[in-house]
């Protein structure tokens, strides 16, 4: 190799970091862990059978589509499908509004190509998703955190934010929002508080993306309306996928929007990857005709429901005083507030010591605070490996030193 | 939506234009067309029965690998399974030398993302893959275009024009190449011009690309040693796929470089789309592992050495005088040589009148040269439509004015 490779290397590979995420988790490769890290949902929710079944047919029946190069678009019938049941929950599109991505990452990563150039202000909740974070700051952009009320992102603070940016001709690109059980926060915006956000982004003329991978694991109270549907001049562009509801090893997911910003999306896909694997839109498509996709997730939510309630007996049994957390509705994560005191980076290496582990909080914020926070996966450990991690975590809370 | 919409776009946005072959293909969605545009595999290739038997096994014993997140990397087994493949054939690679890609595209574009700034060079072939002029010039590549004589890219050419770069401080980012059954070309680059490339690379210390999807397709003459086994320097990056070989709607491709390359493409991948579907890799790696990919592959070769001896038969029959074209070895193309005041793209219309496509030769052509070339793809199309088509694109050549 040439010693000076390094000088090969462009300016955003060097504005791309390693997942802070990822590279903790090697550590919690170690056998009797129990990881509360990532996001994985729990194995027993793949409906496996039902996959035998529909992929023997789709193999027999439709190999020539389902192996074969798709449309960029994605696969016309698992569209139809998506679409169908959008349009049951409320939202007006049709097939025009919507691409089939490799991943909701993917998503994310086209937003930063199609909108973002170096040095363009992009707003994000305080915490926001690290994904969304990462494919943002590989194009270059500046990340504005705002931060939140008990409502999700403050409206009063955001507005301030942009008369300030705006003035300094410094106007965003795009306002990015997790408004169903955020991740990492848990909470959901409601219907009042979507409403003022969406206010000022038409008062501005600003984009909206509403990411929303948890929507549909709903185990309590009840469900707002998603920004896309209240938007009322189409600036909304919302992200879905089946990874959480459905199955991650598919990469399947899409993004809703306006047929003008569908059209960049479709022209980046095509220099990004052509298209999204045939075979498992195929197999997707056909799972949703078949009414399997409803009766998988009913069963998904409910076993998720479960599983937070049993964490959350555990938080409340264990946890020392001053620990604080959130009680999510749906969703997969608890988000947790240690004492003001507390580094939950440092808290980390005692955890895992102690067989347990769990993400630092302060990874999902912008601007490098939230230094005492952490997120807690549920959806995936069993229920005694639940009860037993919160045991560990409480203890290593306690041992902190 | 807000009229000043455009204004939001990034200059990335601007550069990525609709792919031509894409567009100009709706044109060829006509019943009774018979299209030799595109690079669609045979489908009586695809081993449906083997797969409907593969998929049944991994989603009854391996579900929970293979329909969870997997590892940025790449599926471990199809890795593994790789890299034996690669080390039988002389390639002195291991796992660290190779990341699973979302098709070959991917990894075109992640050339630019982690090599290219804007107004960068890069050196390619004229004619090139259109994929890889448009994965580049994404970035903002100023792609410089080195001609071929018999042999493939004029080494005496392109150590002019480096020299004539490193003068003017633009030294290339990289070379790309595609040695074996060039797209579109059709050529393979022998061993000695192999060494003069990688001799010139090495002097002036810029990375070399071996675009390799069609190599495996060899159906006469002898197969000719990979770049990156002939680099004594490890400065090669060779991209692999299933697409041709395979199955292409499994979208599985890779790259074997330096692991210190490999190490920036598998940053890049985690805000790109995290891992590529764990479902098709497993399938994929399980197929190798049976030694249905031999197998299959075996069969594959021989189906396209017959369709291409059709098609040449087709040609020296019908083709007015003044046309040339190629005969390659291997791969899914031949190149046509119109007589030069001819205009491929004023033809293309009349061949679509007259029930046949082809790909015309200029998009490949980062200079816009090539406006009398057509390519020409003879796997797809079963025997008698290669005839029958053959007929019709000479008629449409005769009717020509």
């Amino acid at each position: 190799m040439y010693s000076n490779l390094q000088d090969s290397f462009s300016k955003m590979s060097g504005r791309m970091k390693k997942s802070a995420i990822r590279e903790l988790l090697k550590l919690t490769n170690k056998p009797g862990l129990i990881s509360f890290a990532g996001g994985l949902p729990a194995p027993c929710t793949f409906p496996s059978a039902e996959l035998v079944e529909i992929s023997k047919e789709v193999l027999e029946k439709e190999a020539s589509i389902a192996l074969q190069y798709g449309t960029t678009e994605g696969d016309d019938l698992l569209r139809e499908q998506l679409v169908k049941r959008y349009v049951a929950m409320g939202l007006p599109i049709n097939k025009g509004n919507l691409v089939i991505t490799t991943s909701s990452q993917q998503a994310l990563d086209f937003l930063g190509r199609v909108f973002v150039n170096e040095g363009d202000k992009v707003i994000v909740e305080l915490p926001s998703y690290l994904g969304g974070i990462q494919a943002f700051t590989a194009y270059g952009a500046d990340l504005v955190g705002i931060c939140s009320d008990e409502h999700g992102m403050s409206s009063k603070l955001l507005e301030e934010k942009i008369v300030e940016l705006v003035k300094a001709g410094q106007k965003p690109k795009f306002i990015y929002i997790i408004p169903d059980f955020q991740n990492p926060a848990g909470g959901t915006m409601p219907e009042f508080r979507r409403k003022e956000i969406i206010e000022i982004a038409h008062k501005y003329e600003i984009l909206i993306v509403e990411d929303s991978p948890y929507r549909e694991l709903r185990f309590e109270g009840t469900a707002q309306p998603t920004i896309y549907q209240l938007d009322t001049k189409g600036i909304t562009i919302t992200l879905g996928t089946f990874s959480k509801i459905f199955v991650p090893g598919f990469r399947i997911g899409w993004i809703i929007a306006h047929p003008d910003i569908i059209d960049k999306f479709v022209t980046a896909k095509q220099s990004v990857d052509l298209c999204t694997p045939a075979f498992v839109q195929r197999i997707a498509a056909r799972y949703m005709e078949k009414g399997y996709f409803e009766k998988n997730l009913k069963a998904t939510i409910k076993l998720y429901g479960h599983k937070k309630k049993i964490m959350m007996e555990s938080f409340k049994k264990y946890m020392p005083e001053g620990v604080k957390w959130t009680d999510p509705e749906g969703g997969l994560f608890l988000f947790v507030y240690l004492p003001e005191h507390m580094d939950a980076q440092k808290l980390f290496m005692t955890a895992v010591d102690n067989n347990v582990a769990f993400v630092i909080g302060q990874v999902f914020h912008c601007d490098g605070s939230g230094k005492n926070t952490m997120r807690i996966n549920f959806s995936f450990c069993d229920d005694d490996y639940i009860v037993e991690g919160v045991k560990r975590l409480a203890d290593a809370i306690r041992a902190y030193k």
